[in-house]
């Protein structure tokens, strides 16, 4: 692979920088080889995801790592002695697409911290009985394709001709365009055919920023993930009651769509708090709420509401419960208030176990750092869950990070990153013994 | 008064009929002054309206009943040895404007029961020590000038020269101009002196359609009313709280604007439901409730909601009540939640009491003529309330009607009306000795 003329010149020749001077160094190179109008804009399988990937193999060769790509043409990044591609091995790694104008963290921290891991590695000549590697994936955000977890569920020949038929949001091309520009063996791909032999990967850890505000609010630098929530959906559940003059109707002839909805919202509210003191794991949103803006006015009672309904969990059946509790709830609701529900398609997605090894090791290498050693749940997916899918040992950490992520905003201390690689340094030892 | 050519076409000569085909003809006839795409239309102060009295007039005459117009243009029609306007006297009546493709008993039905009254008991002979009149308002209905009630206020002094700026739906003319038209002294309704000495009104008696489905639903052909709910309403009330990840951010730390909406309307559905209880009168309408289309989505934690609430009450106090509790809960789930709630302007109407001892009357009636003798609250504002602060003895019966008013679906049987005028003939008489 070579590296273009772009790249090479933003990397320095460097050789006792510490380590967190060398991540600064490439944040801010990166930010600087993908900006936008705000934020910074890494397209899934573009030019600029090509120059970010070129970017950083400089860097690794910098500091006397092999480097290659592989099937999916996502980079990876060996010790100086790894040069058995095909060979068993365990992968830290992130992805390096970001949304459109979206914050510099997403992704690229995790990367960063792997290829800081792996140099730190070296520089203390570590004896590995396991290789570890860097891998750093092309395209996980869904903005782009309107799919997430491309590069990951590519190599375990999980993306599929639908998905390879998705136009790009600017509707420049197809996915399967975009994946053959940049060297990708798309018939494969479309046939289901793995990329990769899922049994030579030997454990995959990802560090990625926390894109809620726990470890914010707690004052931990980082924290172990005990898995990654599935969910269901609801996009539109219509409640259709009956308008009528505000003052004409009585309370018990009125069919108010907006005290349906309102009710069953705090019935399931009442079910979450009860399922979280048991211990549980829950979140639930109605992101949506809508009376008929041609129909609705202050004095009139409201005849329908439309609303989104979603649920995730880590566990399974908690949401299969959620789901029956929401619409035994209706049911009753029905009844009292005199309305109906109507669901559209539910749309489900299965939680993703990680490793509870792997997690304990993290969790044992947060003491032996003097950090707090917590877990807690991810909300959002990552490609942490198609590795873990595809049966291989995974484990997350999650840095602290303010503001959200997928926005310019995006807020991680570089000293909790340090406190990652400092984990990783750990966990990896251990792994590879 | 003349009778215009064609109101006059359509004034039959008659003598021996029933009083209910007398009715149908009536509403006929003026429904076919009144034509529109769809149901009737009959402006405020137009000459649809005009035309409309005209026609009532000529019917009034052709059974030999006298007739006149008043200060505010409105006709009132007396017994043939009524000739004396100034003279105290009690009235029924109603108004017979509509809204736009409305229907044509809101408002008629009332006149036409009056003068059926009046016709009747002139044909039995019946001795009044008070003269009983029928008085057809104009202008009731606010979808033309952005206001209720005009003809009512303004025989009271209680228009006032802002509302006389008040430009018609269309932007054709202000009030003003149209109720100069018709002969109303404009300058003294600027000037708010009353057009008529209220002293001289011993009593105002409204018969209307119930704009709501209660009759229907207790299968009552009339019902007494016991008063005219006042209320209070905000049209736009801001939840704040914080958008997120729907999957990242637990329930310690949302502030869920549709949730927090949500419980507040349970928490006032609660209070409602303990006040009626107790025996008290209310109806509560969140007509509106929105997230922001510009921002919300299915997995995005709704940052923010706008909603409408409207209390509405015959008990002055129980509108205070709600009213400090809509926001002592507000203040509660605040501190729950870590949302705010923003209030816009309060908008308020005071309750009208009708006469206990009209309302008595017509319930005796009811039990005389074999009926159900109910009350019920009228929830929809009437110029009935009008004469009521004016301190005038009032009453109002609800003749059963199906499928609300202000659209051309009104049904009312001609039967519920003739049981209307049944009862009314007996009222005149106590109300009139």
């Amino acid at each position: 692979m070579t590296i273009d003329s772009a790249a090479r010149a933003v990397v320095p020749r460097e050789s006792g920088d510490d380590l967190a001077a060398l991540a600064e160094r490439i944040f801010r190179d990166v930010a600087a080889l993908s900006p936008d109008v705000q934020g910074v804009s890494r397209p899934a399988y573009s030019a600029t995801e090509s120059k970010t990937l070129d970017y950083i193999e400089a860097v690794a060769r910098s500091h006397q790592l092999h480097t290659w790509r592989d099937a999916g043409a996502n980079l990876v990044i060996g010790g100086a002695k790894d040069r058995t591609p095909d060979a068993a091995a365990g992968y830290f790694g992130s992805h390096v697409d970001s949304v459109p104008q979206g914050g510099n963290f997403d992704g690229l921290a995790g990367v960063v911290a792997a290829l800081l891991t792996l140099v730190a590695l070296q520089r203390e000549g570590a004896q590995l009985h396991t290789p570890l590697r860097v891998i750093a994936l092309r395209g996980e955000e869904s903005a782009w394709y309107g799919q997430a977890y491309m590069a990951s569920q590519a190599l375990f020949g999980k993306l599929g001709p639908k998905a390879l038929a998705t136009r790009r949001r600017d509707g420049s091309k197809v996915l399967a365009e975009a994946m053959r520009e940049v060297g990708i063996p798309v018939d494969d791909i479309a046939a289901g055919r793995p990329l990769v032999d899922a049994s030579s990967i030997r454990f995959f850890l990802e560090t990625h920023i926390e894109q809620g505000p726990v470890l914010t609010d707690r004052h931990w630098p980082v924290a172990a993930v005990t898995g990654i929530r599935g969910n269901f959906r609801h996009r539109d559940i219509r409640c259709i009651g009956e308008a009528g003059h505000s003052g004409a109707v009585p309370r018990w002839l009125r069919r108010d769509a907006v005290f349906a909805t309102s009710e069953l919202i705090m019935r399931m509210d009442d079910h979450w708090a009860t399922i979280l003191q048991h211990g549980g794991d829950l979140v639930l949103t109605a992101g949506i709420f809508q009376t008929d803006a041609t129909h609705h006015a202050m004095s009139r009672i409201p005849g329908e509401t439309s609303f989104s309904f979603e649920a995730r969990s880590q566990d399974p059946a908690t949401l299969l419960a959620i789901e029956a509790l929401l619409h035994s709830e209706c049911r009753i609701i029905e009844k009292d208030r005199k309305v109906s529900f109507v669901f559209d398609d539910i749309v489900r997605a299965e939680p993703a176990q990680l490793d509870a090894g792997m997690t304990a090791s993290i969790l044992a290498a947060c003491t032996a750092e003097g950090l707090p050693a917590e877990a807690i749940p991810s909300g959002a997916g990552h490609d942490a869950a198609v590795f873990a899918q595809a049966g291989i040992p995974t484990g997350m950490i999650f840095v602290r990070n303010r503001n959200g992520s997928h926005n310019p905003n995006e807020h991680m201390d570089l000293a909790d990153l340090m406190a990652a690689v400092a984990v990783m340094r750990r966990v990896a030892k251990e792994l590879t013994q």
